[in-house]
């Protein structure tokens, strides 16, 4: 990656933040000197994850954020992360209207990530994707993933503060608690609140995070919303900033950060063993050694093993 | 692990089963000759991946099937894996009850695994703990996983077959797709169709799953249940019986299979370079480069690769 691009990126120009995501999403290596001084211009960006599973209307709650920020003189930029699939390569109808909605807005960038199957390097990528966004000069970065798991867990890493949204049909406590939500989430919201359940939900949900929230971690607070009414998204926004500042305050906030430094250093350094673990010699000696399953009764951990003998690395 | 534990594991006793099961999913070393024993005596075992959002009523479901498996004369393990949670320990009150409810049935071992926040770890142990069970002498596996996400996906690398189990609040095509479950499932189930929607979902499913199941994947079928009511999970049970013997005869089985063994050796081989890498003084080194963070402004990069020069592995 060239200085020219890093100026490029500095005075916030879109297409070059466009193509640079497109490297860093496809895998394509990245110079350290290049990340060096993104990181260097990219630590005041607040990053925020809005998570939870489908169909709960992360996608309208985001739009809405999306345009109280703008109305509050910010700068956005949002990273939709799909899990792979085939028919969507990663950007679905929805994302690409609302990209087009703020195509020449130089204060929103919308960009649609897929993860290809790869959720393990999505934190890493988010990690990448958010100094970029930063380095441009957004204020905050909206991370939106769908689904409830591992992908969330990895984006959860890649955010300073992640807002859980569920609706009243998301399931019961002991399920919430089962798909691991408590743990990520620093903000809960119960969207589609006109629906039935929607108090009980987050009076439960109070209850719960009051008893089983760990230590070092802040009680998240529950909001309701109606997103596609526009109603308590205005609250939730000034929730998000009050619990920001107590997060600031309570030391949490650095907590994450520092964990998240980790965190990547961890997801970089497993990338780059395995690329250079698997040269194209090691993966024909995989494929023959699967090609001869039938014949041989050979277990796939004496495979792994005669394959690590072979490396020198 | 010693000669003596591999014959109790082959003659079906569950407390050694359980033991191993534990050095599995606390990620102690266990010998490739005993995993060779296993792998030869595992070749049979139907594996049977149940997932699907949280509050699907998968557990139901599964409880079901296992009284029609017995009543069909097959024994049966289960592996519920729960997403890490400090709250559950891996393992939930409701799977506890099922436990005790077979405690004393040779014919059923149910297990429930955490997944420790290592999802990526997570398809190389359910692999492992899938060949253990069927070594022990079960006729079907089955893992049931919630949430939908990368742990999932992980599954379904380790299953024959995937029965993805929805409701009808689960959300519509669009976000079914957004969350990947197509790929991953073989065969669908809308649960609860008592309720309102189940109709629609089955119908817009099937059309969907018309569409775009890719090349060289059979087309899911799809059944409406209302396990909790024991409806339809008969139909269910043959539907499955019939699929997998057409995913046999097209030859998709043995396609899964082949892929699974490379996943397997892509896991293992990953898990052995990481450990080989973490040593303390790396692990030190890092912390240390941490602490410093304060004071310099070094990106995750840097440190990265003066770790990375650091080994000479």
């Amino acid at each position: 990656m060239d200085q020219h691009t890093l100026d490029r990126i500095r005075s916030n120009d879109h297409r070059a933040l466009s193509r640079v995501i497109t490297q860093i999403e496809s895998g394509q290596p990245i110079s350290d000197t290049f990340f060096k001084e993104v990181h260097t211009l990219s630590h005041d960006a607040l990053r925020i994850g809005i998570t939870g599973p489908p169909g709960a209307g992360k996608s309208t709650l985001a739009d809405q954020l999306i345009q109280i920020l703008l109305n509050d003189g910010k700068s956005v930029g949002v990273v939709a992360v799909d899990p792979t699939s085939p028919f969507t390569g990663g950007a679905l109808l929805g994302d690409r209207v609302r990209m087009n909605h703020y195509l020449f807005n130089d204060n929103v960038f919308i960009r649609s990530m897929g993860s290809h199957g790869d959720l393990g390097g999505l934190a890493r990528k988010a990690q990448d994707v958010g100094d970029l966004l930063a380095a441009s000069g957004k204020d905050v970065i909206i991370f939106e993933t769908v689904g409830v798991g591992q992908g969330e867990h990895d984006v959860a890493k890649a955010v300073d503060m992640t807002v859980v949204v569920l609706v009243p049909e998301s399931g019961d406590e002991i399920q919430l608690m089962k798909a691991g939500l408590i743990e990520i989430s620093d903000i809960f919201v119960v969207n589609k609140s006109d629906r039935d359940g929607a108090g009980r939900l987050a009076q439960s949900l109070k209850a719960i995070l009051h008893t089983f929230t760990q230590k070092g971690k802040l009680e998240p607070p529950v909001f309701n919303t109606s997103a596609d009414r526009k109603e308590g998204v205005a609250d939730l926004y000034q929730g998000i900033i009050d619990h920001l500042a107590l997060m600031k305050d309570e030391g949490v906030l650095k907590a994450k950060q520092l964990e998240r430094y980790r965190n990547r250093i961890f997801n970089l350094i497993q990338d780059r063993l395995l690329r250079k673990f698997w040269t194209q010699e090691k993966l024909d000696q995989m494929e023959l050694s699967i090609q001869n399953l039938e014949l041989t009764n050979t277990s796939p951990h004496e495979v792994a093993n005669s394959l690590l003998k072979g490396s020198h690395d």
